[in-house]
């Protein structure tokens, strides 16, 4: 009786202590680099091709056979062969009956097939264990042994025994395999090496956007219209003063813009009395990216930090420093020290600095390793409570260094206001409400609604 | 004969291709999260509920039974419950015998009952498997896929059949499960989603102390003094001046401290002559924070370099500067460059560039996917000989600095010393004993005595 | 019929839930801290040791036998005792026969002997399954759980079966096991926790080399010259104006190296007209420590930045502006704003702090955990694209900052170029050379080239 055959271990390291043959249809690029792997960590191999001269490009001690030939030889056959030469397969559906069959393949676009490469190969093999696998490793990185950005190999497919094969041969191979299901998943899995940052995109158009409206309005007010009506030419405020004034703004409305739909959300419940009902789609989409709205917006304070401490070395900044320090010179006296002039300039420096460096811990427990190593609890204290700190810090440097412009009169150049007034409408927002969320008397029922499945008998056991 | 019984990968994955139903009992809201995952996951989902009557929030895919006939469908039940309700499991104890019951809740405080909530499971349902798993993860990020601070799920039971099919499970769910050992553990774990950040706890309320009294030290001697008998108002150095003040001791304090343990253990060890007795509790807890105390460190060095470097920019430096150069002006003469002062000037700031630098190298492989990719070696390396470097160069950039007020009168207001002089003792002390424990007639006997193990017949092989 | 016996999983978590006794040879340092450990896991441990006393040192609940005795209660024997005493195993090798025997031995040296010390003991031991494992593992780590530098313990065997167990035991510690392949690996493992940053050797000799001669060729002509022909003493550039300068030059000039080999490799693949032929060595090598060459370009760039902002606080450049601020005044005349100039030196300095921007972005995906958890396309993306915006950002910085002097005769002094200049000649040549590679003429048969698997029907099918 042959109890093994329906145990999903006993096929892959079989009895013996020989890892057992593979087999590698097609010679090209990735095919070779695989097959050379693979003969390093001491399996042996057998190429399917339809010349069988050995190249001296395919490793030396793997053996070159006709497709047929090669795949008597081995249980599992690894197709690196592209989609569009799948149907010369057909012929060989007997043979490859119960074999399992990895597909290991890439498309140049997105969703390029109606279905995915996988699953139009297991439909074309109907009686081959069709596994999806190996797509995300480059070739190269194989090759090279420089696998920083392909470690994971995603594997997918209908049969878990057939699955726990191929997961046991990445594993040899010094990969990590990620089960990601049945071969539903193919599609998914074929299209992520052909992803560019997707959870980026949307926060990164949105701040483009944003800066470069910022951008002109501050042209305007500040170039333009000090050119025109004081015939002054700061066009090369365009280099610095402009960039360092779009830069907090940006930082400020972004890091608003992290803390809002979590105000919002708490809003609707409490309108709405029950957590169990979905949130509307864009706040559910507004929510899941966060934490690229964050990290951009820091990234925007950095560049705010570092453009306002090269200020001193600015031959414009250095100008006007000498012309008024000659001016006094001149005219014989010395200015006595302003202690109010002192206490705002040192209170929103050091309001700012304090707010940067809570923002730089937020950033970095966002580091995948570091956000891995703390628990729910930890990540929650550090992205909300640290966070709120930050937005309150940074709030209180912008009211802080601006506050004197909201009731001067030049400030409102052509009758628009200064762009670090838009800048504060977000925040403070935010700010504000979340003031009245944390009273006793709003605080209590949303805290009742948040734990609702235990207090509400309809849901709850 | 029933082989497979025995073998503990059978029950997992079993000889069909399908996965094993699984059993909730509970339709709140972690166990309807977890339902929705597990089917999407491919497993199909029965929920034991007192009204089965089916609720539009229970997964579509998932049957909603009594408690009994759904245990009953599954090898595994789920237990989504609150503890208080426990009870009501004991009449279902037959039907949960030799199953595998997986007890995912949590508390609310630390150490909240006698025993875990995990053995008190198995106290009550005595035949049956008890395996304690899930409590770390979040509901919320199992919904929404967010898994970035619990992707890690602690597994712990006495049954290591049982425990390897919840870990299969764990697996399959994208997760990745982390074996604690017997369900002795499982208090731990009900406990470990509720700790915030235990080992930074000892050093960030030493840091906050000691900065606070770093901090009114500075007040007293800056401003109060300066206010009392020279009549200045300068309390507007509470904003910036002071704080750049604390900064910097306590980084050069606690990197010193950092060092410390370390030079006291060699001398115990040199003492005592072995290395086989444990070092005294509070040197033990004393090294095991090391790390968090270094980054403490660097955190403070940062604020330093930060408020050092925008010191140009404040409103008082700047009239300070102005003063100066106007009273030269009147004076109508210029003062000739001072190249000893330009020395020093340069050289503080040098070596506190130098050592900043050091400083964030030994941060940047704190983090734990650089402290994981290197060796033992490497790792002691940087933590020992680059945190030295790091050491000796903040001392001597302090000596530099602040050197001319050792010998100054006017440093000693109310016959107090300058707390920079405070903060250089503990580093110079580790310095000078570090000094002497790398001469050779001291450094040898310490070798011999730490590579003991080999030396010793009493204890070596 | 025995039939477990061939199932690899069989063996280590056997059909009871008891976890199998492990014995360890050798109460060292080694062996105390494993058993510890092992005990605290749940397993029985028994030592065998030469003395049957039991010393206060063993854990507790250990077992202390002679070694026979401690071999035939278990079926894995971990050999905690150094290579020089294996020979006493000899006449144990009848014992020992089938048994899994763990070496868990480091070596002083790389390469200390002929053969790594697992293969010894195999040859030592020719019934055994030799397993290595556990000898990048500290003692002081596992004993005190500080297992920061250590959590993966590479695992290699000729046996399967055994192997497996071990890896076990090795993830019931809370360890990763990493299968290493045969044990013909074991010689690289050992080696393994004796390496101290091979890959980083040759790019740190190179960058101090080049370092140490940018420096002394600024000080010849920045302080030697000028004492020389000027009689100014202005030794005090030692500490930081120089670095300042070599510190940018090093920065550019290995940014420029990390994207030279891309560039040469492409010019070989043209003139060669295949991807297939393998790369020089030297080029080969190179294009693998371009990761480390750019980390230490990022390195010297942030140095460069900070010693930057740092330059109004020094002393000889307060005194150099209050002496051009004095002589104005003096002089009764103020010098009108000089537009050219603010140009110039807002856009050194915001092209400047952009290209350090994006610099430190594409380091930040050098993280190993960063650079896990994004695409190969991604990746490269990154690396490729940010990588190459950073570098005309910065030449472009140095250009804009030094291209006054590429006239004027006085920046060549005794007939040597300025370094900056040096420094621009790599970047460039690779900014030129790319930009004549992106045409669309060299471009479109570099990538049929570079897909050539595809259209070569020789290599592909």
């Amino acid at each position: 009786i042959n109890i093994n055959s329906s145990n999903m271990m006993a096929l892959a390291p079989n009895n013996s202590n020989k890892r057992e043959t593979v087999c590698i249809f097609g010679t090209g690029d990735f095919g070779r680099a695989l097959g050379h792997k693979m003969i390093q960590c001491g399996y042996p191999v057998v190429y399917g091709s339809r010349s069988t001269q050995t190249s001296n490009l395919i490793p030396k001690d793997a053996e070159v056979l006709s497709h047929a030939e090669a795949a008597q030889k081995s249980a599992i056959i690894i197709i690196a062969i592209q989609r569009q030469h799948y149907n010369f397969l057909t012929p060989l559906a007997e043979i490859l009956r119960g074999k399992v069959v990895v597909d290991i393949s890439n498309n140049l676009k997105l969703n390029q097939y109606p279905e995915s490469n996988a699953e139009y190969l297991a439909q074309l093999l109907p009686g081959a264990r069709v596994v999806k696998a190996f797509n995300t490793v480059s070739a190269w990185a194989l090759q090279s042994g420089a696998l920083d950005a392909s470690r994971q190999v995603f594997v997918c497919g209908d049969d878990m025994e057939a699955k726990q094969m191929v997961m046991n041969i990445v594993r040899a191979l010094g990969l990590t395999p990620l089960d990601q299901g049945s071969l539903l998943a193919a599609q998914e899995i074929e299209n992520y090496p052909l992803q560019l940052f997707p959870m980026w995109k949307f926060p990164i158009f949105l701040s483009l956007g944003l800066a470069a409206f910022f951008f002109f309005y501050c042209l305007a007010l500040d170039v333009i219209y000090t050119y025109i009506y004081e015939n002054n030419n700061f066009s090369f405020f365009i280099a610095i003063t402009i960039p360092n004034r779009v830069c907090p703004v940006m930082a400020l409305l972004l890091l608003g813009l992290v803390y809002l739909p979590g105000v919002l959300a708490a809003i609707i419940q409490l309108y709405r009395g029950t957590k169990y009902r979905r949130f509307p789609d864009w706040l559910d989409k507004w929510m899941l990216c966060r934490k690229q709205l964050g990290l951009i917006a820091l990234a925007f304070a950095s560049l705010h930090a570092v453009f306002t401490l090269v200020s001193p070395i600015r031959s414009f900044v250095k100008w006007r420093t000498s012309k008024a320090i000659i001016s006094q010179a001149l005219n014989n006296k010395t200015e006595p020290l302003d202690i109010t002039n002192a206490w705002l300039s040192d209170s929103y420096l050091a309001l700012g600095i304090l707010g940067f460096f809570f923002f730089v811990l937020v950033g970095i427990t966002s580091l995948p390793s570091v956000s891995n190593s703390v628990n729910w609890r930890e990540f929650r204290f550090v992205q909300s409570k640290l966070g709120y700190v930050t937005l309150i810090l940074c709030t209180a440097h912008t009211l802080i260094y601006g506050g004197k412009w909201f009731l001067s009169p030049s400030a409102y150049k052509w009758y628009l206001p200064n762009i670090y007034m838009l800048s504060l409408v977000v925040p403070c927002t935010v700010l504000v409400v979340k003031f009245v969320l944390i009273f006793p008397c709003v605080d209590k029922p949303l805290t009742q609604i948040r734990q609702g499945w235990e207090r509400n008998p309809k849901y709850s056991e």
